[in-house]
């Protein structure tokens, strides 16, 4: 059994649950210039989409945060730490890539349901 | 029980098998200049790997795309649209890095089996 | 249940075990300028991250290797080949993307316990 949360587009889900574990992706729905607002935006949107399943961010396993500029880490940093459930921390890695328009920064988690 | 489908080389694995989930990855097996047909011939090689583990694109749970040509997003997304089970649709990234020689563009999926 | 093993920050976790399987991730502890002593230090890293989950390289299911400057990619390979379990490839893709400091390497892997 695959459940499958709807997406923006009809040919993406941005959520998918398989055997109790989800794969969600998220980036900020608006496009301000600061990477911690983006950053905050986007893991409001995870939450969300942890939710629409029956999940949580203590539940979190593995997060990738690829955002477009690496001198800025410690920005994302600050949203990613006053966000987290620190009795809970799930594995993450950040990387430095390109992404799409305006965006800043682009996550993906793997979670437990 | 893990299934492992040799690669081109003896170090790694064109797709591994392990509870119920597929992991696996392709590139285009030829390097024509095009976003459009290099995503075509990658999916083909999903749609390859993914048969010789009894899965189907029906049955993916995530796939992330890196492209080294953030601009050309729109011609592997034409790719995408046109390959995809609309029924059945994915969680979806699509990242902008740095690839191999002629290599424009490289898919990691993963797949209930 | 979640296994959670601490990571250098009480943020992030260095590796996560959940239903038979692990994420974790490693850099180099020490950052030479040779991408292949790097690679090593990450993978010997991986092994240990590994082992305090009961796991073990030749149960990796998937890796993605995230490397700084992908005409080095050789220098990855190397001390991929002469680490890899050969009777228990993983699922692998390396991919170019710019990392923090003087990191040239970076590497997730997913695993069975």
């Amino acid at each position: 059994m695959i459940q499958r949360i709807p997406g923006t587009t009809p040919t993406r889900s941005r959520a998918v649950v398989h055997d109790g574990v989800v794969h969600t992706v998220a980036t900020s729905p608006s496009k301000p210039p600061s990477l911690y607002e983006q950053t905050r935006s986007a893991l409001a949107t995870i939450d969300k989409n942890l939710a629409d399943v029956g999940s949580h961010k203590s539940r979190i396993l593995r997060a990738t945060v690829y955002i477009t500029d690496m001198s800025q880490k410690g920005e994302m940093n600050r949203a990613w730490d006053e966000w987290v459930d620190p009795a809970n921390p799930p594995q993450r890695a950040c990387i430095g890539v390109a992404l799409e328009g305006q965006d800043l920064v682009e996550i993906l988690v793997t979670a437990a349901v």
